[in-house]
């Protein structure tokens, strides 16, 4: 598989843990964000929105959005589950992705950060409040129900990595890139741990991808 | 079953179109949002995230997050299927529904709504143009996709109607209630209108809710 992805993207990352754990081949192009290497018209051809990832899968169009092509991923493709079997789990550990992918990390991407800045004259540090406001709602959201339902075990939903975990620790990964406090968050960052000892998400993990800060 | 909405919310709208497409008896119970009953300990122990849609499925746990609810009823209720068969067509439906689910819609939800007006102090017509650009960067997404890609038909994905739809729906009788202009989009126009014109869907209405404004 080819994809179209950038060190720092949350939604790249989840699916290069997802490709990893089940060893599916794949080589990855970086897509220089911060030069706007997503909005020339060689990217806008593959993905029209101009958001990584994109994801080629032979000769097919571009599979993008990421929970889409976890999906997918989890349908055509054998190794590793990545959903529990059980319906009423597969829709909770759905639903804990969703946290992440619908209601928290949107709201922190370049495209948001930009307008806030340009069309509201904020100075980055004060943009900045918007950005951990978002990524605070989603950490507690996370640790109420990760915390107090029964579904939660080793990971988000039992004992088996799923998208929810994928999500989750695209979300603990971007507490440091964003120095977003994360005390309040036990339950989160057991799991987050959890899913970083594993080598398939450590070698995801963006700071070991190329165009990432060293050191 | 049950479920816990609110006549304006899109996300409880793309629900309430499946269930009645399925034709699934439910009864909705109306969390006023303007009023807040969504922070209260009673809705919150329904949903730590004080977010609806909540749906009730017999005596387990609370659904919660539409996109995960619509997959659930999708793998465990039968009647009509609002995913296509084929993988990669079910992965475009999906990522034409994230497009709304995860892009769009989560930036101009009233808690969003609410940071920038508090924090910022932007007055409520300066916050609406925040409101208003996440619309149209969703809406000329939509558009560039829909127009421009061979897998659209009478509905997002070919004939039938699936959750892409649902979404999009959702946003464009958002676009109504938050006048955002809607001539540029004539492509998501179009597929709203095919909606619309099922009885299912206007049923299903914000506008035909309790709660909504008359007239």
């Amino acid at each position: 598989m080819k994809m179209y992805g950038n060190w720092r993207s949350a939604a790249a990352f989840r699916v290069r843990i997802a490709l990893k754990l089940k060893q599916i081949p794949y080589e990855e192009t970086f897509i220089d964000l911060d030069a706007g290497d997503q909005h020339r018209p060689a990217f806008r051809a593959i993905n029209p929105q101009g958001a990584v990832p994109a994801l080629f899968d032979g000769d097919g169009p571009p599979l993008t959005q990421s929970l889409a092509i976890l999906d997918y991923l989890e349908e055509t493709k054998g190794g590793v589950r990545l959903l529990p079997e059980d319906p009423r789990a597969r829709a909770r550990a759905r639903s804990l992705a969703q946290v992440v992918a619908c209601d928290t990390h949107p709201l922190y991407v370049p495209r948001v950060r930009t307008y806030l800045m340009e069309a509201y004259g904020l100075p980055k540090e004060r943009m900045m409040d918007f950005v951990r406001h978002s990524f605070t709602t989603g950490l507690e959201t996370l640790e109420k129900r990760l915390g107090g339902e029964p579904g939660t075990g080793r990971f988000c939903q039992g004992d088996q990595i799923s998208h929810a975990d994928l999500c989750l620790v695209s979300l603990w990964v971007g507490t440091k890139i964003f120095a977003v406090p994360t005390e309040p968050y036990p339950t989160v960052a057991r799991i987050a741990e959890a899913c970083l000892a594993l080598p398939a998400v450590a070698e995801a993990h963006p700071l070991r991808q190329p165009g990432a800060p060293q050191g």
